[in-house]
């Protein structure tokens, strides 16, 4: 089994600094590819194009902003009363339950830009007062029963990924928190192979579930950009996609079953491959976030590894044109297995920081085909090399009658090679006196184009600051027959004063916006504390009750992460 | 719209007698097709052969057991107060509350061998005390409201075809009961074409949809066995699965969103494409069976009609290696659009009763072949013609190098022909003196042939009298990566003098054993009356309780179909 490094505290990436993971050797020759480069060093992760544009665009100067230093980060005492910790200590062995600064510090909140905010500026006030390790669902159900009783909140910990502060702690009663952190359950504890299914804890990444199935010849193929750190229990309970997730499926799709100790008991949930006895309880746990209770084990699908891959590049000479390629392409369930269609905006910055000739050739050849403020469209397609052909030959027909062309095999093999990285360019930026942070939503493909309008104008307008506007870059990464989702990243001048109340405004702006166009509140960041004041919102006033009725007879006295999921 | 024929009162089909719905003319040219006749005359809907071979296996001689006359049937008067009617004539109108014979004659109950056992006796006792037709969501909303006030329950009614006492409105506290009939909930509200998504009443029946999607060139491709009487609406409430489900999905896939009208307010469930809001609420309506509420609209996927339709038959030399050649295709995703392995048993008994010369000669070349015990398999390919072509041939080499055969293009046309025919024959059987019913499972690919064998075994067990066994023939109809489903069919001499008493005891037998071996209490069937006793065992004693918690939420009074689902 791989070693799980931990992240650093303050950012992405292990220990601080960036460790690559590349499949592939870095290949900037010159004849195409798009590299995107992440250094500590901002003049060297961004080539001087790229940040003279940002510059530009965004009215921004590049200065430093570096975050305090790790032992300067304001840690308040454990409020663990000693009989609790003792009776975790009984429960668990000493080893298992920690009260020290470093331990809680390194399980304090997720990784959303408020998350390194605070934690940049010296803040972790939001730190749990211990950590506890239990090793099985036995020991995790004593564990929530434990805590119900002497009313200790409990946050389970995987990754430490949330990017809609999911590991928030918060609580209105203000009662003693602890990180459940998932480590000691991370192991392959079955593998049918007939039936296609591995059985895990929850505690387990994406690297070391891949590493032992390969053996075999199996892949999951869950892929999102936090596969180096987030756990497979994590995604279960944030409802996660991946970026080959229109090929593989959610992973939501992936769950055959999985076990949920709650403070009342154990469920044990999902009847592979289908049932009709009654209404889909693995669907309540797939999503829970923790605040029903803790996925302890979990029964998940594999596949054999592709025997071909093939990624590519297309481009479009607009957004609409864009869009309505890709809906022809879902109606006639030609999707490929990854999809991901950037918009003017995104394309030209993607263009800009690859830097190179190679990029500036393509430039050319694009600008020269009237695709100058074009949308590039990258897609993977994995499989049998005899389907892959017919899918590919079946697409690219459909492609061309909607006016795309061809950009080459280069384009998508560079994203591919970099799909992980763009969280550790983050940590540059926000050295640099950036905002830099991401929202996403998804929509019927009639919907879509209004709600990717909306949100546009709602960041524009909120984060318009001296006649200075944000740069806000737009893809599609996951499509659907019925729709598709939207991923956007949006880079604006800090404003170092009040940088939180600037994310917060701007933040409401934008959810408000998507929500009235249609737009779901998350495809695949979760709810977390972010998005809890828009639930009702999108499942309605019932909807929430329904939820609380569910949570009130697994969690009596709503220890499990009260301050997620469930508005106050 | 087409007409929506109803039910006949004691079988299957309108007005009692076979109305060929086949999509071909008949084609029995005797070139190899396998015509499976059904007839009022067991005579003209039995080959001798068949007849000889159920005599001979069942130790049965057939013999005329005829249903009672309708007029004969027992029925109580209405138990509905004349206030509760009257409040109800108040909101509805006058036209739209039943309580004559006929009417609730008509929505007594549903089509399993207990129903039409009971019913061909004369025996009424589970019918509604009044039918009421709402005409939207606002309607049903306000009688459930009123119903829950005046203690009267409610059994949603669609098309009466439930074969697990989905409709049996039994209730602990013997409240009177009203049947809430669909049928002027029935229309097709809007089609929003870029995004492949229709919006329908859930009165609205398969038939009626495909009619209406015609013109634009698109199909919703759920085709259960029920398909020409089901509704969407209950479709959707028991978690149906149709003969092409393996390609197109379960109705789960095809839900993108419904409307649920309970006794304490309605919710909006769903977000198309996709979603990570929090747990799956959408998953808690489908199979909810009428006992959290009414479903009043739905919002499903639908896709272009199949370019290219291929139907074949291939044969196994055993059950065993067809299981494994079904399980390889599902490995690497080859598995076709329609799937259906029957063991040898039914392979006989399907040969036998195709009669002709055609059927004839297909056994000499499979006994030729090494085959005479072996196994049909029908598969069914439908989508764009190169896709179709690439995955056929993927396949038909996976099937080679796991020792089958083709055994032709008219095995699986005829197969597609008949479809919907098995609910007819089975009554010419009852008319005779014959035990038929089905029951059906699914588990992972390693339990299913542990689950196969345990059904056979307790059916053979219960069934066997005075030496003489019961005919039990089985097959594969749904494939998943993970495992597939399994489809039974039992035949046996019936006891005249305790018939119920006689399959109530089988089921229970095989009940016990499946889910001993692994198996799912019902893969496409749903719970009703007739699995209650067993969900605990399925889900859990903790997961009943989080049925009754939200039922509680909803459904306060537990008004809401009591006599389904939740055991008392």
């Amino acid at each position: 089994m791989p070693e799980q490094p931990e992240l650093t505290i303050q950012g992405w990436g292990p220990g601080g600094s960036r460790v690559a993971r590349v499949e592939e050797a870095p290949d900037d020759d010159g004849d195409g590819s798009l590299e995107l480069q992440a250094d500590p060093d901002l003049s060297s992760a961004l080539p001087r194009a790229a940040r003279r544009h940002l510059a530009r665009e965004l009215g921004w100067t590049p200065r430093s902003t570096p975050a305090v230093r790790v032992g300067d980060i304001r840690l308040a005492p454990s409020r663990l009363p000693e009989d609790a910790r003792a009776a975790m200590v009984a429960l668990l062995g000493e080893e298992n339950v920690a009260t020290d600064d470093l331990s809680r510090l390194r399980r304090t909140g997720g990784r959303s830009y408020l998350d390194l905010l605070r934690r940049r500026e010296g803040d972790a006030s939001d730190a749990p007062d211990a950590v506890v390790t239990p090793g099985d669902t036995a020991e995790t159900a004593a564990l929530l029963a434990l805590c119900a009783e002497r009313g200790v909140v409990v946050v389970p910990f995987g990754g430490g990924t949330s990017v809609v502060g999911g590991l928030s702690g918060m609580d209105a009663d203000d009662r003693p928190a602890v990180a459940l952190d998932l480590r000691r359950m991370s192991g392959l504890h079955d593998l049918d192979l007939p039936s296609s299914l591995v059985t895990v804890g929850p505690g387990m990444r994406g690297p070391a579930l891949e590493e032992a199935l390969a053996p075999e010849g199996l892949t999951l193929g869950h892929l999102p950009q936090s596969f180096e750190f987030a756990t497979l229990g994590g995604y279960a309970a944030t409802r996660s996609a991946g970026q080959a997730s229109t090929g593989v499926g959610r992973f939501d799709d992936l769950v055959a079953g999985l076990t949920l100790a709650t403070p009342t008991g154990v469920l044990e949930l999902g009847h592979p491959p289908a049932s009709a006895a009654g209404p889909d309880l693995l669907g309540l746990a797939l999503g829970s976030e923790g605040a029903l209770g803790v996925i302890t084990e979990l029964r998940l699908r594999v596949r054999p590894k592709p025997r071909t891959t093939a990624y590519e590049g297309w481009s479009f000479r607009s957004w609409a044109a864009g869009l309505a390629g890709l809906q022809r392409l879902a109606r006639h369930d030609l999707l490929p297995d990854v999809v991901r269609l950037s918009d003017p905006d995104e394309t030209r910055a993607n263009l800009l920081m690859a830097g190179g000739p190679g990029a500036t050739a393509l430039r050319a050849v694009l600008r020269g085909r009237g695709h100058g403020e074009g949308c590039l469209l990258v897609v993977g397609w994995e499989g049998l090399p005899t389907l892959v052909r017919a899918r590919r030959r079946a697409a690219a027909s459909v492609l061309r009658e909607g006016g795309a062309v061809r950009a080459g095999r280069r384009v998508g093999e560079s994203w591919r090679r970099h799909r992980f990285e763009a969280p550790y360019l983050r940590d540059r930026l926000l050295d640099s006196g950036l905002l830099v942070e991401t929202l996403e939503t998804a929509a019927t493909w009639s919907a879509l184009p209004v709600v990717y309008d909306a949100v546009r104008r709602a960041l524009g307008r909120s984060l318009t600051r001296a006649g200075r506007r944000p740069l806000v870059l737009s893809h599609v990464s996951h499509g659907y027959p019925t729709g598709a989702s939207l991923y956007v990243t949006v880079l604006a001048d800090r404003n170092d004063d009040l940088p939180i109340q600037q994310w917060l405004a701007a933040k409401r702006e934008a959810t408000d916006a998507l929500l009235a166009a249609g737009g779901t509140l998350t495809h695949h960041h979760a709810v977390g504390a972010d998005h809890r004041p828009w639930l009702e919102r999108e499942i309605g006033p019932l909807g929430v009750e329904v939820l609380r009725a569910v949570k009130q007879r697994l969690d009596p006295t709503g220890i499990c992460n009260p301050g997620v999921l469930l508005p106050d």
